[in-house]
């Protein structure tokens, strides 16, 4: 027989080799094992059930979704509801009206027609409404480009920027591994710039600009600097102010400024607010045509956790008419985003409004899901400070906590010997002993030498002291089985 | 001021320069504009509606959406119905009861968490039970890759095929863009093969070996060939034998069989029926092994035309298990496909049987679409047979006519003076003249010297008789202007 005409020896080498993804990589896989042989042999494993904290997947643990938002999904996905006398018994009055004006804005009312390629008109217009609501400065549908989700948004525009492996982005590290993997997907090099965990995973223009010199006095083009903000994996709100260095930077050095902003709902500390980067360049009184920026917005996160939706958009400004004419064209391949998640895009960015009818169930909805995501990233990361050799920063915004493990030299070796990374080695025996899966730090980045884990702060209230108790027996025992 | 950090010039040469989306191109473009004419100055054009007639979009063009499919949808968006008494006198009980189903299946009954990268589990089996049903052998759930329409899916596999421009994809030609798109955007080599339109656009081995072996001497790694059956642009269904020879060559060649079977719902001739590769590979006593298939399948086709959902799959056999593990990597990039396109997948493989509640209204409504669409593409072929320069072959499947025009040497002279293709000059004044959008030959590729359009048999069923008689008054016209 011929040799097979398809092996991983004949693969894109750039999907083989350097597309990691950390967050759905070897442990999860290696959870859902474990949670097989759970359903098969009850009783084989010292936990009953898994506790995914590896990805921000709120609804997957519990999490109910926004009532209000659910009654015009299902308003416009059979419109028929709406001619049906029972349907106000069954859905709320501004449900009803806000499904019955989606509707109107769509050419014949059609949900299930492919739309413009950068989304609906109607619904772009309700989004740039919202942006400027928010912001204070204005906004415009023709900047909007309706996204499955972020992710799309962020492979578009790498597509465009990146040329060949002399292209470089400079993304913070830890880092989300979207970025990494998106880089390396399009052939292009990852700029490392370090958050600085001492100060809270600080993002310091000094470092910014040690890593652009380096990274250009070896020929490397820098295109864009990405910046994660609430931040992914490390949880921080960037100051107002760091956010107009970086603005300043980028303007400066002639980079497009990447916002990946899609937290900007998850916020848990008063002395921090959520700034987009448009409005703090306007206040700058920086114009359109100052700063080439890209901000990704998301119905994943939030108070909203609507992940399986995939819906988002990228809101594009200070591009030349030209290269927006390319960016439609990339947007067009694909011909357009899911409409369900369109309608939703155009939902977080207008919830519902004080004197709405539905207004008070969803504040209460909105208010209890976010107060709980403060009181459980509390709980967690007291519970690691108060463990031997974790020191975790405060999560202020995001859904993770990202604490440091000093780990023994034991089992460090140890970790040698299986060849893993002693952060993976600890998730790996976490998993096996507990049920609980986080993310090694490896899988984002992290200062060569330390390690990490990312701990999404999602279970559910009440199974938090349940896993701060298993998480503590075994990191007591863990650290006891290699102390050195 | 310095030149600005991204202009057409320093993006992505393969973005700018290679890919074309004719169906999203200039001319639909250029229809828009006159759409938004038409509402700013009603009466300053020859026409008072822009006809759509470029794309597969049948819900944009009225077509209504299956009531069942949507009943479900909308259950499964807001289950909180569930548990409501008025639901049953509002939804039909096999939509209650197949929703009920399905959200079981859903961990959590989360329809808003991130699902497995490649979907639903119970879904994917629901599908699988599907293909096996339609084709009487057997499918296997963990072959299934739940994508955000067809696209997606047929991006992923060319990411992983194509390695570099010395990797070919054997290609027909006509093809849909969607192919040539995405061959250019990965850096590969699309190797052309020519549908012979004298036969009905038949597909020949002959030619295909010639194509494959010419771009073999010229260093080219050709590693799968796509075939789209029932053809997109040309509507021909193919012949079982013919099937049989495709599978043999492939397996002969070591190529991978791409095959784009979105359309196997869309066939208006009784002479002709869908059969998947998979079926003819396995009733030729080809195993898995013997032969590594794709299967494109979409929502957004067939009597269904859910373009606006997103939902799609692939289906992957004959693939080593390493192989497999990238082809889950590149999945997991993007986390997952939309739910609600994913609950659709399951449906319109798993549509109401007889003695179900809904079955006799979804038979009818299935029914009716489809031999509408059947009587459109024949007084269409019929309309564009009478014309004088113009030949139609028959539209066996899909949804589109591509009939070839023979214009006089002075049209094709203006063309050239315009700077545009002969089939592009003609469908712009058409388009000019009546409002109806076509997307001319040269997008889809075409025998060099040969002129051509792409017209969706879609526009609804009433508006048939006037685009004929407004589209024959329109040819008479051209060709009497630049008659040699």
């Amino acid at each position: 027989m011929a040799a097979p005409s398809v092996a991983v020896d004949n693969l894109n080498p750039k999907v083989v080799l350097k597309c990691e993804y950390a967050v759905r990589g070897e442990i999860v896989i290696h959870a859902q094992r474990l949670q097989q042989q759970l359903q098969t042999q009850p009783g084989s494993l010292p936990f009953d059930e898994i506790l995914y904290c590896n990805i921000g997947n709120p609804q997957s643990l519990g999490q109910q979704p926004v009532t209000f938002f659910r009654e015009v999904l299902a308003l416009c996905d059979h419109p028929c509801l709406l001619e049906k006398e029972e349907t106000k018994s069954l859905f709320s009055a501004d449900a009803i009206s806000r499904a019955t004006t989606i509707l109107a804005s769509i050419p014949g009312r059609a949900t299930g027609a492919y739309s413009h390629s950068q989304g609906i008109k109607g619904l772009r217009d309700a989004i740039a409404a919202g942006i400027a609501s928010r912001d204070g400065y204005p906004a415009n549908a023709d900047d909007i480009f309706l996204t499955d989700g972020a992710s799309p948004g962020v492979h578009m525009m790498m597509q465009l920027l990146i040329r060949n492996e002399k292209d470089g982005i400079l993304c913070p590290i830890p880092q989300y591994p979207l970025y990494s993997a998106s880089i390396a997907l399009h052939g292009g090099a990852l700029v490392p710039y370090y958050l600085n965990e001492s100060t809270g995973w600080g993002l310091e223009i000094s470092d910014l600009k040690k890593q652009l010199e380096d990274a250009r006095s070896k020929g490397i083009d820098v295109r864009a600097l990405v910046v994660i903000n609430p931040g992914n994996p490390t949880g921080q709100v960037l100051a107002e102010e760091n956010q107009r260095d970086i603005v300043k930077f980028c303007k400066n050095e002639g980079l497009v400024l990447l916002a990946d902003e899609v937290y900007q709902e998850n916020i848990y500390v008063d002395n921090k607010k959520f700034n987009s980067f448009k409005k703090i360049a306007r206040s700058m009184g920086y114009k359109e045509d100052d700063l080439p920026l890209v901000s990704f917005q998301s119905v994943s996160k939030g108070y909203y956790g609507e992940c399986g939706k995939r819906g988002g958009y990228m809101e594009i400004t200070g591009f030349s008419a030209p290269v927006r004419e390319q960016i439609y064209k990339v947007a067009s391949v694909n011909l357009c985003s899911n409409i369900t998640g369109q309608i939703l895009a155009s939902l977080v960015m207008n919830p519902p409004k004080a004197g709405d009818a539905s207004y008070a169930s969803y504040k209460a909805e909105k208010d209890g899901i976010l107060q709980s995501l403060a009181r459980r990233a509390k709980a967690l990361e007291n519970a690691f400070n108060n463990l031997e050799g974790i020191k975790c920063n405060k999560t202020e915004g995001a859904m993770y906590l990202f604490p440091q493990l000093s780990l023994p030299q034991k089992a460090i070796e140890a970790a040698k010997a299986v060849n893993k990374a002693p952060d993976a080695f600890y998730a790996l025996r976490l998993l096996e002993a507990t049920g609980i899966v986080v993310v090694p730090g490896s899988g984002f980045g992290q200062v060569p030498g330390t390690w990490h884990i990312r701990c999404t702060i999602l279970p559910q209230e009440e199974k938090i002291p349940a896993i701060i108790s298993r998480f503590k027996a075994f990191h007591e025992g863990f650290m006891a089985a290699y102390r050195d």
